[in-house]
């Protein structure tokens, strides 16, 4: 497997998108949008290509089907994918069903059913309290004990590309005897890691359920408005503050492409309870970076982390959201939370890495940043790195717009 | 149109469904479920009747098509239907697609596309305030300010009849040092009003917008498990103590049917910002009430109140949700939040109507109740009364079944 090659020689050299990859996605290069798979710098055209498999899976432009179909599927469809874009006795009535990457815009891969955020990662659970209540009372009571979730907008979820508009919303400064409403000042990014529920329930799963329903992964930016969220979220938590926009990269990397990436949780510091006690390996071995790009300048990493920060897994998460007897429903997208190492260089967001606001970032075009200045594009990246290729997933960008002008009604 | 009346007979005396209800559902006689309109205790099949509007619109039973095609074919349609169920002469065509509401079974309506909670009824926020921090710090800081809401579980919401399971979750009492996995102990209802958005939205708008957005309006029960919430709630609001169910009343009322009964919001207690003021009456003159009948017992009438109780009414709410540039989708559902009114006998909670367990209620059996025992049926209803009709809504409710044995895997 490792040793594995494609035909189409993009995909053997510096590459996300090796034939041990194989993500998925739904492109349109101006004749419509369509479904496809990532190969080296290529696109494969899943409804013109003879795989094989029934027509009516690809008959729309969005994942959601090939879901409903089911792990046999699942893993028969990529056998064959990778049958075709291997073996060589293809290539002819393959190739010509291949579309650049550089000639395609990519749309959002999949309707999302609901979308839920969880808050699974310790240090970033650790630097937020620390920030608002200080280190003595930094995580919550509940934290060791339960993956932390609420739910999300999935009408907010949009693909990587797509501009984020500055939100506008009620803001209170701590000194101020009433809110506003304006621009947000502290708008932020949340790196985070996004599971793909690919199979329904109906009533309580085990964990070694809730990863058998996992169809891929995807990185996800949760933007967040700090002050409207400080405003809005005791006691029914985030509302307004987390509906402008979650961005997902475009590619969905299947479960099976990430095999081999598997690590174990962190120690628990505190038993789980039965329920969420994990049958093997949940987690992933993933390197994520951050980079900010100031209108016309020049993009600079800002943070550097890994999937294996995560306390819970998205099969722990899962699990638990069933616990109460929640259906679960094909397309469902869970949030992972934001993922921040134990390093100032490895945080998730610009809250931790500027201290909120206390310790401002130096980005080397001289200028500074708090939270997002108007202009700037914030892009999250990840690879699994195997031996001999990566398995990356492409970049989830956004460029943030300034906010509207308040309508009237709103003056 | 106060005077008019129905052929139908029994639409012109005691019924929750006269001429001037016209509420829309989705019933199945055994002969596959269609949209109906009910009049009086029958309902009039609309994808056998000839009314004259494109048979596409009922091809499916959900009304979602019929709310995309927007306000003005809702006013033809309405204008249609009560012709032909007030006219004398459509009788001969019309009557032979009259089904019994007793032969039917009544199933959901609509397709929840995704379900947001508010919270805006100031006596029940005081309540729960003054319960779980006392009365000097009972209303959260941003209370009158913000209609303040979370996101819910759209796959947790039900039709009135559906049996509701207790759920199982992490509880933990002020002296345990660690959580359980068990039976909620403290099953709870909350009495709401729910109003479902007809029409899409893109970025911010006005709450005259949002108010010519909702489509119609039902009640709603928001089951609660307050032990799992209590533990799980801070810092990111309710998720598993409010996802096992929560139910709806299987009628639409037509926000046009209940006209005649807008009032105004209740006086200001803090202004509003500008964007959340209301050009007009946006509340409702409405009746509630809450029954309980326990398992092979009597019904008893435990609560009665009004939807004048919320502060903010739902074209606030729904505003509100879009303030940050939330985008809006046909079928979202908005729950008012518990509506409770200043009397004890005029609580939309069982934590309200116990006090918290501290005052149970005392039932006509001689039994009490803090919370929900199980095999209860808890029943919401709810009518404008107009001069010589009513617009009801029918019965929202459930019974409560035992929670299910512990699986192996969570032992």
């Amino acid at each position: 497997m490792t040793d594995l090659k494609s035909w189409v020689a993009s995909a053997n050299g510096d590459t996300d998108f090796p034939i041990q990859n194989l993500p998925y996605g739904v492109f349109d290069d101006g004749r419509g949008a369509r479904m496809g798979v990532a190969i080296g710098d290529q696109i494969l055209d899943l409804g013109a290509v003879d795989h094989g498999l029934d027509a009516a899976l690809f008959a729309e432009p969005a994942w959601n089907r090939v879901m409903e179909a089911g792990p046999q599927l699942w893993a028969d469809l990529r056998a064959r994918l990778s049958e075709l874009l291997s073996n060589e006795a293809h290539r002819a009535a393959v190739e010509p069903h291949l579309v650049a990457q550089s000639q395609a815009k990519m749309l959002m891969p999949f309707r999302v059913a609901e979308y839920t955020d969880f808050y699974a990662g310790k240090n970033h659970a650790m630097n937020v309290g620390t920030i608002f209540r200080g280190a003595e009372n930094a995580l919550p009571a509940n934290w060791l004990s339960i993956p932390i979730g609420y739910n999300g907008r999935a009408s907010s979820v949009v693909v990587s590309g797509t501009p984020v508009t500055r939100p506008l919303g009620q803001v209170k400064g701590p000194n101020d005897e009433l809110p506003r409403f304006a621009p947000s000042a502290r708008f932020d990014i949340e790196l985070e890691f996004g599971a793909i529920v690919g199979q329904p329930s109906q009533g309580m799963i085990s964990v070694a359920q809730a990863d058998e329903m996992i169809f891929g992964y995807v990185l996800l930016n949760d933007w967040s408005a700090r002050d409207i969220q400080a405003w809005e979220y005791v006691p029914l938590g985030p509302f307004q503050g987390k509906a402008t926009a979650t961005t997902i990269s475009p590619w969905i990397v299947t479960k099976a492409a990430l095999e081999p990436f598997r690590v174990a949780t962190p120690e628990r510091e505190r038993p789980l309870l039965p329920y969420l006690s994990e049958p093997g390996p949940m987690n992933y071995d993933i390197s994520l970076e951050v980079a900010l790009q100031p209108q016309d300048g020049t993009e600079a990493v800002i943070s550097h982390t890994n999937t294996r920060e995560l306390y819970y897994s998205a099969a722990q998460q899962l699990a638990h959201h069933t616990s109460s007897g929640c259906a679960m429903r094909v397309g469902d997208l869970l949030g992972s939370g934001t993922i921040s190492g134990v390093t100032p260089d490895s945080r998730g967001s610009l809250l931790e890495m500027s201290w909120s606001g206390k310790e401002p970032l130096e980005l080397p075009d001289g200028t500074t940043r708090s939270f997002i200045e108007d202009g700037d594009t914030l892009t999250l990246r990840g690879a699994a790195q195997g031996t001999g290729y990566r398995i990356g997933f492409g970049d989830c960008a956004g460029q943030i717009l300034p906010a509207a002008d308040l309508p009237d009604w709103a003056k």
